[in-house]
């Protein structure tokens, strides 16, 4: 997911945006329970949502002969890093990403805020509410809305906004918070990953501080693993009082998708991942990247292959094209060729959520 | 320290920059034996070097109170986070900074790889040794050096070359390495805060990527806590072999002095430092944004007024004015007005370096 990718969903897709609601009333996440300790026991499943095969399998032996002093393969505790991109990687991210939900839901606060903008374009479609105009809405204005929503405040005004929206905005499909989207295999693949000493990332084309508003309660990723984009600037000032403050603003400093990822990585981090997951284009350098250290590394898709239970999309093995979290079969070809293991998610998961029975 | 302010030396210290010298021979460091182990017994002192006195009692305190469950200010292990500024904070700044220095080193192999730089300035200056001729060099031409020798190569041949040149390129006072030229008691703070779940990083004006070549071994940062100056910008791209490289590029990302410092540590770590150290204007803003926090917070800033044993400069209290590392007085009227406790240099360290008997 970056900025620009946000703006390339198809009219169809805005036109489901407007199903978006937001609970009017505060309930309690219950996400802390998503995921399991991070601890096992001896011989217990550590990925119990996962049927056996190949992917599973290229998990544990991947996590078995980097921790293991004897296996040739072994990766010292410090160096242990792997990376998740997260939309539709470690959840949801159809038929829009979730942040462009919560952009187009700050609007109607926006305009009670400064009134005069329920007159201007693009606002006022947005206000009106008319999802066949909200459709059409050039990208230059889509870029408007999120750089209204997403810059000018100071990131403790951000951190709060979002915090209050991830805990009451729900998907209009399963009518439930966004954060309950989270994939119950991936987080038990974090947290197994965490288990065995690795420190688990966030390597983003979402917003660096919108996923911090959410990521240490529900992935169990703190704050400074985030390496996301960084679409807002950050400047530090005082405030009436002389008190220090920091505000987002409108400058791009990161693109964290594509070559942007390894990118990203390099700059925040300093290492190359042993392990990176992912699941479009947006993914592919970060793959790659990982791949070209030395000794053994893992690096593996996620398909959407699961129109019943989630999404299927591609366009990848003829399935339905898509601008979110596209697939190609050049992709496909290049896992198969590299032998990045593919999860299929009609096969490899039992299930997909934690609030599946 | 910064890109800027690197090149806002006084001609007096161009001067004494021609007096580097880079030992011909490879030498082990044995800067691993440099900080003491993360554990200390029980009734040991953490902090020997230091003389009694407000300054040490200051940091015993706040690690005391901050990891103490029963005192009201107890700070949880995941936000245990405490900054320090490198230059003139944790090693020696003087008379020019190290990393300037590394660059300056760097341009007889710069034109033995592109000859024709022999006579094009500032390189043919350079190359010259004329100490007086270099001094009169103007700024573009120095920001010209930078560039040449920072900027242009993978972050892989980067790292190897200051690696190589770190372990063997000795400042002209001590005849010591630079690595042997870091403080011994800011190595027992850090050491001393990671003994109590701290996590240390260095909110740097020098470049990231240069930091990175030594601060585990010489200091026991970890690579990923190196929030620096992106004076380079980072491009993925192939190699003619088509595997993966990242390569540096000359793009200012961020000038991690003054505001950039606060800036950074949002950007690359998204909370609140607990502590910060710092010795110059450069880190007034880190200082001013630490205790902006809520809760027990240490801001602390180091006095270089001993010049027998360092060096002595402000120009607070009358020190010499130095264009590097500058401690003015307003910075210490503000200090004093605020509660940031000032260590001298001269009546705080029992000893500077780990060399001294």
């Amino acid at each position: 997911m970056k900025i620009c990718s946000q703006l390339e969903v198809s009219r169809r897709q805005l036109l489901q945006m407007g199903l978006v609601t937001t609970a009017a009333t505060l309930v309690p996440t219950g996400v802390e329970s998503l995921f399991p300790p991070e601890s096992l026991a001896q011989g217990q499943d550590p990925l119990p949502s996962w049927n056996d095969g190949a992917a599973k399998q290229a998990i544990l032996n991947f996590v078995r002969v980097t921790t293991s002093s004897s296996s040739g393969h072994f990766v010292p505790a410090a160096e242990r890093l792997a990376c998740f991109d997260q939309d539709g990687t470690t959840w949801v991210e159809q038929p829009i990403y979730t942040q462009v939900v919560y952009c187009l839901n700050r609007v109607p606060d926006l305009v009670k805020a400064k009134p005069e903008l329920a007159n201007e374009e693009p606002f006022k479609t947005v206000m009106s509410g008319d999802r066949a105009a909200m459709a059409k809405l050039p990208t230059p204005d889509l870029y408007e809305i999120l750089g209204a929503t997403l810059t000018g405040m100071t990131v403790d005004t951000f951190h709060d906004r979002v915090q209050q929206w991830i805990t009451t905005a729900r998907d209009p499909r399963w009518r439930r918070l966004y954060t309950e989207l989270a994939y119950q295999p991936m987080l038990e693949v974090m947290s197994y990953f965490r288990a065995n000493g690795f420190r688990t990332y966030f390597v983003t084309g979402g917003g660096q501080d919108f996923v911090r508003a959410y990521c240490e309660k529900v992935y169990g990723v703190p704050l400074e693993q985030v390496v996301g984009t960084m679409g807002g600037g950050i400047t530090f000032g005082y405030d009436a009082m002389g008190n220090p403050i920091l505000t987002k603003d409108p400058m791009l400093l990161l693109n964290d998708d594509n070559a942007g990822k390894p990118e990203g990585i390099h700059l925040m981090i300093g290492r190359i991942p042993h392990a990176a997951f992912g699941n479009s284009i947006g993914d592919r350098e970060m793959l790659e990247d990982t791949k070209s250290g030395y000794g053994e590394r893992l690096a593996m898709l996620l398909l959407h292959d699961d129109k019943d239970r989630e999404y299927a999309y591609g366009p990848v093995l003829g399935l339905p094209d898509s601008k979110v979290g596209t697939f190609t079969q050049a992709l496909y070809d290049e896992a198969k060729a590299k032998g990045w293991p593919v999860i299929s998610m009609k096969r490899d998961w039992k299930r997909i959520f934690a609030f599946e029975t």
